[in-house]
């Protein structure tokens, strides 16, 4: 039986990393927001690896707190662990990551959206969406309760028709141990959404104790803590190490001589799987000159003994499961707490979206996440906001948020998604962004805090730093280059000493900056008066000054890329009216119905000589309107 | 395809409030053990109220405590609130009983198993017991790994072929959204065990921020702790309140006007529910005169804004939860995070077993918890720890441990299950002790903390100190019966300012202390030279004099009633040849085979004269043994 029991703006299904930040959004917006779990014990659940960031997904999570999103925040209350990767390499790719208390990190966030004001939580399966004409009206839940809202928010996850895959068994499932969403799927399905199947693993767990660390190299946290959240200020806290061991190959026969029972080969599993956290069994069939494989003993949290074994994700069979570990250096006595195991479910095609996570077919439906085909928290937790941004933005009838491949991962992950579609498990890369250099983690604050702010999820006080921060910044830039220093005898000296050459004629300390010898530090000697600034601020004053050539080439190459994504398409547009364009561009422009020129350029099939033709299809229209 | 995975001496099957006590009690007493639970995140989950004691139970944890058990440590480690309830009425039927932080005892207990010495965890459901001849082999998991061992102890909650109610809607399921156990069951029948089905229901969780508790009674924590555990020392903690409010006539109008869509009497549940914690449309029916049911508002935990509805126990369907719980005082905008539900599950019928917890039928095979028919953490603990020392002690070829009626709450408890069986949930409640006087929660370390050192299971510095607590005690009655008071003009005038007659002749303080006027503290200007003592010896010593009639009438009687729990009666007895039993007692002692006298005159239908027959046969037998 159905019953009525309130009236919402919107309604998130989901409390994963998406839906948490989807709901925080709208509801921090000012909209009455309902959110559901199928468990409310396992919000926020990393049903994986217990770790955020990394290449491309710190940048993320750093992009998600410069909007106002909660992930940073929430990360540096948890983390146990924080390293800043790739030092010696380009500030492009450097990265943040952290390993979290899992239990803390769900605990933490439940709190969070449980004393969020416009929010109610509620722990229910959605099992249907109520639509009226084309537009949303609500959603129905199993014990029948039907919530009213303008706009809805899925974030499903993993869970549609969830099924887990371990060897020869396999049961309809959500991830570890929780109940699947079996009904919701069917409901898409007759809104007209076309779903397909993906698939992802995930290692197995064992005991701390049962670890033999003599055998392995011990990967510490860094010794100064650098926060996510541009708000979480100073952070001491005693961090624990990981570990570091390798695959051999033992490791690699037992695999192999097993894999005609691995699900994943003799045609079990049928969801695509991610290409780039691939299985264990799938390193071995693809990378057959390999004879080792990194593996990362990493703690679960603080008061367990749960390690996660990352590296060794796999839906081998139980019995192979444990003689494979036995195999790894220091892991022969290891005790298996948790098998690892596959799980297969439905996602949406993204093609079907807008670049507000709105589906084109139904006003007021938002997708974000997992259901989105990506994997990985953060893409999930990016997603989430901008789907919670856009909904709020959509109710209160203004502009909506789409960031661009030159403004935000955020945007070049969201443009793949809904432009180019997915074929695998998506999952974010600095080589998938053109323009890394200027999207780089440090700058997240600088390039999209202005955002925030002015949509109403960054505070005025926050602001305010961030202002001081920027001023802070650009002060120090105008400052170094206009000190000009003159080439004495006793200035060549000093510069000899440093490694470097001397000067001819006077330089300023910015061009002084540049030199690979010389680092802002170093150059104090010339700068005797300048006054102390936080790392934060240096660190991005020495990127500015040293990378400024790259800096400035990619922002020409960036703002000839926004001219081209400026370029609106009139949603009106009829194809077959536009002469000249391939059968095949036709299609697909037919079928994507992209936003701008932009977007266009970037559907496969679609060429540069059919972005020509269109461009002259939308002069001569312009050209017409304003005759006409 | 099955799997070896090792060779244990015990595999205990769940890791809830049962299965952690007997995992811990068999690997603290040396043996290798394995226990399995379905998910690890929800070890010694509290599906349902997040409170620990109260009366009865509270005498189960002190007992728990006094063994060895872990029950009362992580307690005492996690409560949020803890009261001593009945301070009014006689020591008998005071209670301690506190409530919890639920997800951190949890996470409490998950550590304790973790971190113990030979004792594996698994997440992996069971899904057979493997038998050879009449004795236990192993079990078989899901994913088909064979865990070898001599001992089984079942511990599977209201898992086995689980099934929730809510309304007309029904589904397979465990607990609070996690995964049923639906393969089992059909192991057990196969072993020849009768299954029956039990229900029980949970009320409610509502948001803290829609209550308005100015309209509630609160109720806050006691100004001075007393532990639980006797070994956790003096504790000082900020405790937070729960509510006091009522159902009204409304509430009650909406119930009645909805029972035709209540499962419990439509018919769709067909488990019988607990009598002693009845959902609150029993309650509607059975006490129609009653006007108001007490509903407590009690937190879940610190860093969480779920609160539980005590009192709203119910499986109606979600729109009249919403209704009736917006009819309560304080909750008229009460926001519903969980709806309550109703669980069906399998339970064994428990005159399938010893009083050790072995099943009769299968050697090595033990039960415990809810699965033996009862309902409640305590008494899951209290089984589980009495399971687990059965089963260790067996391993070792010692003398099983059987706590009788008079030794303690635990002997009630088992000797109730094996003797009489259940027709409903049993909950342990003070009525069901013959010696309530002798089973006090205050003097449960005096009844048992020498069991507990004697089978391993208390560390020797705990047992020194209980040995000084027990000096302590001894000491002080004794002093008190040595020292008299003489009826001078002053000591009279003191007696009669106390309120209390004047003496004739010299008087001990021991028979002072008796008058109800008088108390230990009162007593202390004609004992000057007395030193302090600590409250809980005082509070003994005070119990001890005051009742010591009763309580030697008491021991009096349990010496009785012990001499016929030691009239074992042999395991090879032939009831057929008894000659003079009724033939409902033949039958009935056929079925059960009770061990002593004792277990033989409770069982229903085995009367005074059957009993009588029996001890005659059972003397004869004795001489013809001796002559022959
Ligand atoms: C086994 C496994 C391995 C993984 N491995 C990796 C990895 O190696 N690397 C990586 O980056 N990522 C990995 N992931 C992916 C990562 O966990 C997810 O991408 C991320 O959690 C997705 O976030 P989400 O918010 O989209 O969904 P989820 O975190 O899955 O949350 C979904 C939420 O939706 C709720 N829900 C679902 N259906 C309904 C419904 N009908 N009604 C109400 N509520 C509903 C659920 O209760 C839950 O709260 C793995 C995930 C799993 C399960
Ligand atoms: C909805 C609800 C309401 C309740 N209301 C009350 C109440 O009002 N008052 C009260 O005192 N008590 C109540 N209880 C009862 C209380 O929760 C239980 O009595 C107590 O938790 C039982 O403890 P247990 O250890 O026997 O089982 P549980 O705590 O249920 O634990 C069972 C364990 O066994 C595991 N398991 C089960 N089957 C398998 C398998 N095949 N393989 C591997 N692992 C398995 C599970 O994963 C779990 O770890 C309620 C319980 C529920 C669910």
């Amino acid at each position: 039986m159905e019953y009525k029991v309130g009236k919402y703006d919107v309604a998130v299904v989901g409390l994963g990393h998406a839906g948490c930040e989807a709901a925080l959004a709208t509801a921090r917006m000012g909209l009455k927001t309902v959110a559901f779990a199928i468990n409310l014990d396992s919000i926020a659940l990393m049903a994986c690896n217990p770790s955020i960031g990394g290449p491309g997904k710190g940048n993320l999570v750093r992009e998600i707190d410069a909007l106002g999103g909660q992930m940073a925040i929430n990360t540096d209350k948890t983390f146990i662990q924080v390293r800043m990767l790739n030092t010696k390499k380009g500030p492009a790719v450097r990265a943040l990551r952290a390993q979290l208390d899992k239990r803390a990190y769900s605990a933490a966030m439940k709190y969070t959206v449980e004393s969020q004001e416009n929010l109610d939580i509620v722990q229910e399966e959605v099992v249907k969406i109520l639509v009226e004409g084309e537009r949303v009206r609500g959603v129905v839940t199993k014990t029948g309760g039907i919530y009213e809202a303008n706009a809805i928010i899925l974030t499903t996850g993993v869970y549609l028709r969830g099924r887990i895959v371990i060897g020869d068994l396999s049961y309809s499932s959500g991830p570890s141990g929780l109940f699947p969403a079996n009904e919701l799927s069917k409901s898409l399905e007759e809104l007209g959404l076309e779903l397909g199947r993906f698939k992802t693993g995930t290692p197995p767990r064992i005991h701390k104790d049962s670890v033999d660390f003599s055998k392995m190299i011990m990967q510490p946290g860094d010794e100064i803590i650098i926060p996510f959240s541009y708000s979480s200020g100073k952070i001491q806290r005693e961090q624990v190490p990981c570990w570091l061991t390798y695959t051999n190959e033992i490791t690699h026969k037992i695999i192999s001589d097993n894999l005609y029972r691995a699900p994943l080969y003799t045609g079990e599993i049928k969801g695509t799987g991610p290409r780039y956290c691939p299985s264990i069994e799938v390193k071995i069939v693809n990378f057959k000159d390999k004879m080792s494989h990194q593996i990362f003993i990493e703690p679960e949290g603080l008061n367990t003994k749960e390690m996660y074994v990352q590296g060794l994700s796999t839906s081998l069979p139980a019995d192979v499961q444990i003689e494979m570990t036995h195999s790894v250096k220091g892991l022969e006595n290891a005790k298996i707490m948790r098998f690892g195991y596959a799980i297969e479910y439905d996602y949406v095609n993204p093609t079907q979206l807008k670049p507000t996570l709105e589906t084109k077919s139904i006003s007021g439906l938002f997708l974000a996440g997992q259901i989105n085909g990506t994997s990985g928290y953060e893409e999930a937790a990016a997603q989430g906001l901008i789907a919670g941004i856009n909904a709020a933005l959509k109710l209160k009838e203004k502009e909506p948020l789409i960031l661009s491949r030159s403004d935000a991962y955020i945007g070049v992950l969201i443009d793949d998604l809904v432009t180019k579609g997915v074929t695998e498990p998506y999952r974010i890369l600095t080589s998938r962004a053109e323009y890394r250099l200027l999207l780089r983690q440090d700058n997240a604050d600088l390039r999209l805090t202005e955002i925030g702010h002015s949509i109403g999820l960054v505070s005025d006080e926050r602001y305010k730093k961030f202002i001081e921060r920027k001023n802070q910044i650009d002060e120090e830039i105008k400052r170094l280059r206009s000190i000009k220093i003159t080439p004495t005898e006793k200035t060549n000296e000093i510069l000899n000493e440093l490694g470097t050459s001397s000067l001819n004629s006077p330089t300023t300390l910015e061009e002084l900056l540049k030199r690979p010898e010389l680092n802002y530090e170093k150059l104090k000697i010339f700068d005797q008066e300048r006054k102390e600034l936080p790392a934060d601020i240096v660190e991005e004053v020495e990127i500015s000054t040293i990378y400024e050539g790259y800096i400035r080439r990619q922002m020409a190459q960036a703002a000839q890329f926004k001219k081209m994504e400026n370029k609106k398409i009139p949603e009106d547009i009829d194809y077959d009216e536009v002469y000249g364009l391939s059968f095949e561009a036709r299609e697909k422009l037919k079928k994507f119905r992209p936003i701008s020129i932009g977007q266009a350029s970037r559907i496969p099939g679609v060429n540069p000589a059919d972005i020509n033709v269109l461009l002259i299809h939308l002069e001569t229209r312009k050209r017409k309107n304003i005759n006409g």
